[in-house]
């Protein structure tokens, strides 16, 4: 392991982050939030100062390999949380530590589970802040400081493949910091159409900037106890649903609809299944849930908004679904295990994941009857390796058992067996509410602090796709030994040409 | 698809319930129960009818490859439970048709779900007849006829992977009539002893029949409403309990004993993790569940007996356990989950099946980091095939596929998602009760028939290990081709040679 990579990347991070704390203090000094403002800026010095000293060791050797991706992502992961819970705890808006460290989690994985019972009486800047988490997350910063900042020939693959979703990885162009500018510059766009359209809907724009970055990053925070559901207003419930909806779709697609590969957009095997998945589950929820609205436009209404936010693993609310009967209810907590699309800011399994391994069971049962064949699974029009193939049930293995240990150690506080199977799902898959106690009216204060550690390294591993985090728990990764035996060394070049691309 | 070979055995099944009928008869003529009597002489009469009508047909060729094998196993299982509920239908006992064939599902599969309201209402011979198909199921009945009948060389150990428990399949003995025989004797020896011991203490002897059926079978019907905790005595439920255990080791090791190959009985992992799972289930279940029972004493007794009749899979019960606090429910879902050895009696995943997932699971986490490793999964101190594990992952896939939209389909009956979640997992992994509607107090008589008939499936799926009924909606598997091109022919002696050997 090449520790002084690894420190030297996270300080860059923490010097990152303090930059990010600029945002919420200019919000503190507009509305006048004095201790708010002092909190940000104690935090910033600190920051500042941590990062500042971790990238005095400089690394003699600059190359990454995977066991230092890994580590570089869950270590700055996990200390960008830290150190932007500060100010929470500082103002004394969360006084206490780690209710502050799950609602930073919580913010930066884009989950939007929270602990507040009374969320309207944060300040605006602390709000602000905590749903710019949202959108930093929603990105992945790792990238983003590798492609800006001075790591040289020695960046690695490994961060992208860390730190971005889904399965596979793929060339998409030659030019590295042509297509990080390309990807943020869409994500960046969509959150400014967003924001205007809502505006000229006649949002408070300080609304229109929480709720977009809550729906860019697929988060879900809101400054509002009752979520979305607090407007009341169709038009707004209409532009957040097809927002989250198209920050669900695989950044790539857009990239090709900008070089006008129109038919290559819609081949997309995982696009096509998505919106089957979307429609279904609209007109199914709206036939079910129809008896308790006025008409079926208006069942459709709160089964469209709701369908977005779950599948997108979002977590906005116009409605208390928890209140809908069962169908409705279990349809939703299968949405959130697939999650949307590879590539997109959402969280879950993800639709291409969960294909595969679809693929992979029923070549796997053709098997059984067919000892010889040589069948290969074909995704996107293209065979896949049974490297990835492998890789996706090891996924299922590792996230069935996350999964059951975190059932497990919440059932310890005694509250329901909905509650914790479903908010051990809302964290693992990056969602944001669950049912029962943590339905969309509750919240995940009334758990212990060992249960909210739990579900914050489950928001973490969920973000961060299990590994880069499950890694930490086998020993034989932290053993000593030539590097060249440890991984492939590829160049920063190949680092971004890789990231996000393929799917 | 040979479709002669596959009726043909069909027919030979089909006779061989007619003769088990003679059991319940007997006893519909010892408590001179004469609409019972009536109801089983004309099922046996159309059972034999049909079964002797199946056997006109000769098959040409007498190979049985995969397909076959899969074919034999699922269409024996679906009739025997068909014509198994015929006597409860003629009778009245159970009038409608998918209650009494759930009801029989449930047997044969040795589950022990129920729809009966009122256990205690039917009459000795039915509920005899009830709990004898645990027994029968228990063992599996294709290998029996295929070692008694004169099927000759064209068996094929198809069968045997598609009808009993466990992912590993391999050598015991070369002889083959004398393996089967041992491991029949084995079962039976077991039976009788526990017989005999229920009946020294004090037992009625047509309870002692019962209650060693459902145990031996890791069954679980009961003649009485409230199941063991009827009798309300300690003896009977220390023993029932160790009984169960023992019906949930791999019968393997039971022949190793016999061989005097003690050491490596214990050197078993399965084994091994099989006891430390039960005893730390027993002692954490019991300090969670201490404040609810007079003394520790009483809360081990019945911590005991609930962690033995669900991690085998057996679904007796002494107390409400859904009256138990969270920690307890919940470590009794995830023993539902895991189930006992391969190669016993016992449903659910399987510990070895676990184990290797887990396994797998760490393997594929640390060849993230260290690429070019060729580490083998090893298991019982012997190297894994790579095809076993990915059977292990494809069942993962199967399972996981199987219980989600079993559970989309019974939440359209609107009842709580505790009772939908553990109803299917109770019955996709044999146990019997779930919680909730589904838990100790409660059974399945309110779902839907569309509910019901899926539960059977789960059922069947779970007993005969997913493959033999999922590859029947695999259309692939239907077309015709030559034989030699879909799977290895095996002779008859290979058949019993693999049979229930290795684990």
């Amino acid at each position: 392991m090449n520790k002084r990579i690894v420190l030297h990347t996270v300080g860059w991070i923490l010097l990152l982050e303090a930059v990010l704390l600029c945002a919420p203090l200019i919000v503190s000094l507009i509305y006048g939030e004095s201790s708010s403002r002092n909190a940000f800026l104690i935090v910033m010095g600190i920051t500042a100062a941590i990062g500042g000293l971790l990238l005095i060791w400089k690394p003699k050797v600059s190359n990454i390999y995977a066991r230092e991706g890994f580590a570089i992502v869950a270590l700055s992961w996990i200390l960008m949380s830290l150190f932007g819970c500060l100010p929470f705890v500082i103002s004394g808006s969360i006084p206490h530590i780690i209710d502050a460290f799950f609602e930073t989690v919580s913010g930066f994985t884009t989950t939007g589970s929270s602990i507040l019972t009374d969320v309207e009486a944060l300040d605006h800047s602390m709000l602000f802040w905590r749903s710019f988490t949202h959108w930093v997350g929603g990105m992945g910063v790792l990238v983003f400081v590798m492609v800006i900042l001075p790591l040289g020939g020695g960046g690695s693959m490994h961060i992208l493949r860390a730190e971005s979703p889904g399965p596979v990885s793929g060339k998409l162009v030659p030019k590295m910091h042509g297509t990080a500018r390309i990807l943020y510059g869409i994500y960046l766009a969509m959150t400014v159409i967003m924001i205007v359209i809502l505006w000229c809907g006649g949002m408070p724009i300080y609304d229109c900037l929480i709720n977009a970055f809550g729906t860019a990053g697929t988060g879900g925070f809101s400054n509002w106890g009752a979520s979305i559901g607090h407007y009341n207003r169709e038009f707004f419930e209409v532009v957040i649903g097809v927002f989250m909806l198209l920050f669900g779709v695989n950044f790539n697609l857009y990239y090709l609809l900008l070089m006008r590969k129109v038919k290559a957009v819609f081949k997309s095997e995982e696009l096509r299944v998505y919106i089957g998945i979307v429609v279904f589950s609209v007109l199914t929820i709206a036939l079910n849930i129809q008896h308790l609205y006025q008409n079926f436009h208006e069942a459709l209404r709160y089964s469209f908004f709701q369908v977005s936010t779950i599948v997108t693993t979002t977590g906005f609310a116009t409605t208390d679904f928890n209140q809908w009967p069962q169908y409705a209810k279990t349809l939703l907590v299968i949405l959130m295990l697939t999650g949307a699309c590879a590539g997109s800011t959402a969280g879950g399994l993800k639709i291409s994941r969960v294909m595969l391994l679809l693929k992979a069971g029923k070549r796997g049962i053709k098997k059984m009857v067919h000892t010889r064949s040589m069948e290969v699974v074909s995704f996107e029009h293209k065979p896949v390796d049974e490297d990835t193939i492998r890789n996706c049930t090891v996924y299922l293995c590792a996230y069935c058992g996350l999964a059951i240990v975190s059932i497990l150690v919440l059932s310890l506080d005694n509250f329901s067996f909905e509650t914790n199977v479903t908010g051990t799902i809302a964290c693992l898959n990056n969602i944001g509410p669950g049912l029962d106690l943590v339905g969309p009216t509750g919240n995940f204060a009334m758990y212990s602090w060992l249960s909210k550690l739990v579900l914050s390294f489950d928001m973490l591993a969920g973000r961060l796709e299990l590994f880069p985090l499950l890694i930490l728990f086998v020993p034989a990764v932290w053993k000593r030994g030539p590097h060249s035996r440890h991984g492939r060394h590829l160049t920063f070049k190949q680092l971004v040409m890789g990231w996000r691309a393929g799917l």
